[in-house]
């Protein structure tokens, strides 16, 4: 590849991303994207924040989320279409863009669909470090789609949890989750009910998918000490947790304005207490204060997590000599020349196209 | 190229659209644009819109512009840096995603920093079609920076306008303004003065860059009938007409929301009397109304001229054969096994990078 001009923009593909994670291997990864989510989110108030921006369809929504500090600009485009699997579709897709705040030029774009699965897993664990109890050691999955693998991989490596109890109404999914875990060495017993895989366990991990108003986690379910990691209630209409549940709970979040929008605290009165994550992550709130109590993380995705995980990727593509890079925007030698662009011949002139009118 | 899978995205480069429009010639382009457009703002009603998300910085501002209908999903980044020039970037640079309702399928990304210019000179011209009297001839062009050809192209295909007059503050982009629209045939003349340059034109564009409350037209310049069309100012404390000559105007607007935060009218109160775009091209609301009437088109640029630019662009594309695809979201056989992507053994294991803590 020659010298790629200034304005050339770095570029991970769905390829390239899960190239470099295989390379790097998970338990690392997820180590080293914790410690990024945490450094960024321990400079919450240096970011200029906003709750995404939806378009809500019938079968989904797709949101821009940006995010910005004095240096660096980041946005995740990501969708939600619960229905995409009967396509063979993800339901999530997602790629982002790093760019320079001093200039607007974009840096990296990168596929993110792979991505919004770690950093999410990676931003669950990170909570729990801090919330769940520390000789937790069991934990229930319920809901077994795409994000369960990298829930239990994120909550292994960062709380050491090695026992997982799936549920999922779809026992493929199970049979799916169940042979990745077995493979990885971890503990793992299946369920037939959500109220049976979570009898007895430290943590529950809700990662369903569908796009209602669902009561997955139910009061009676509840034990002294547990903690809730709230993965799938993520928009408008879309819930896991009975109101009672938060009710009994202390309940945090990631960035207050969006999650009262999206949480499972979207069913509860605009004053419901929450205590946001990044004032825990830096010792101004107190995390979990003693065993007995319950906890839930409401975690909806914030763009500061994905800033972190473009900024991860291009530091690790840096480290491994990935030079990939496409042409968003163009090379000119003035910029006030942009009609230099149209103006100059073609060697050969085609035909032109009839977009009949 | 070997058959793309179906979760690859078209892309058109910088250089390929570029090449596209030469192709096609940009009075063809002009005039298929213009019509694109104003299909769109025909169907106004039917587009879910917001006024753009801005994250401003010291010497500039980037900014997300999402709208969909009920079958597309369009979004741009674009940014807006005036001392870029000074590092040889352009002032503006852009791209943007077009993507599927249904699916959340991003199913192109283009360049769209050249369209930019292209698409705001096609709507500036089209608001002019109803705005400006139908007998003009001449138009100033203050600002003769990387937006200036644009106009004067888009003025002289959609309204016949033959006779320019330049001024800028920079003499070394008159010399280039001048260049190319004495290249194209089109009647050039020189001016010292903004005052000098507009005086007895019958519009007056104004396309400058700097980010300040600016008085590039001032109201002793206003002659009965002229219309105004004004680029430059369109973001916050970035305007380039005096109040009063609002004041004394007719004033049309894209979206009025948007409008009132980044437009010229920001410096008037908000239910200062504005008539969006739209309602006088389906014939709602009345154009230009009488001979001697002054007229002010206060354009910002609004996602459904990206919308409308993306469409264009993906009809071009496949008209011309064109299928360059890039891979931003993975291909999966079984969508809910997302860890299978970084589950499955390379054939070699490089080292891992070390990303210091």
């Amino acid at each position: 590849m020659t010298a790629a001009p200034r304005t050339a923009t770095g570029f991970l593909s769905a390829e390239r991303t899960a190239s470099l994670l295989r390379q790097q291997g998970m338990p690392v990864v997820m180590d080293t994207l914790a410690r990024y989510i945490e450094e960024d989110f321990r400079r919450w108030p240096e970011f200029d924040k906003c709750a995404r921006v939806a378009n809500h369809s019938r079968d989904g929504v797709i949101e821009l989320m940006p995010v910005a500090d004095t240096q660096r600009y980041a946005f995740k485009y990501v969708n939600g279409h619960p229905k995409n699997t009967r396509l063979s579709l993800p339901t999530v897709m997602a790629f982002g863009v790093l760019a320079d705040v001093d200039t607007g030029m974009p840096l990296l774009i990168s596929e993110l669909t792979l991505m919004t699965a770690v950093r999410t897993a990676a931003t669950s664990a990170l909570a729990a470090r801090r919330l769940a109890r520390t000789d937790s050691r069991r934990m229930a999955l319920i809901g077994n789609g795409a994000q369960s693998e990298f829930q239990a991989l994120a909550f292994n490596r960062l709380l050491g949890i090695d026992t997982f109890h799936l549920f999922d109404t779809d026992p493929a999914a199970t049979d799916k989750l169940a042979a990745h875990l077995g493979a990885l060495g971890f503990h793992v017993k299946r369920f037939d009910a959500t109220a049976d895989a979570v009898r007895g366990v430290d943590i529950v991990t809700t990662a369903t998918a569908d796009k209602a108003n669902a009561t997955i986690i139910t009061p009676d379910m509840l034990e002294p000490g547990m903690h809730i990691n709230g993965v799938g209630g993520d928009c408008p209409g879309k819930t896991e947790l009975h109101a009672e549940v938060l009710r009994r709970s202390r309940v945090f979040v990631e960035y207050a304005p969006q999650t009262r929008i999206e949480g499972e605290i979207q069913q509860m009165p605009g004053n419901f207490p929450v205590t946001e994550l990044w004032t825990v992550l830096t010792g101004a709130a107190p995390g979990r204060e003693r065993a007995e109590e319950i906890t839930v993380f409401d975690s909806v995705g914030f763009a500061l997590e994905d800033y972190s995980a473009l900024r991860f990727l291009s530091d690790l593509a840096k480290a491994c000599g990935v030079e990939d890079r496409i042409s968003l925007i163009p090379d000119l030698p003035d910029p006030k020349n942009l009609f230099s662009l149209v103006s100059r011949a073609d060697g050969a002139v085609p035909a032109q196209a009839n977009l009949a009118a």
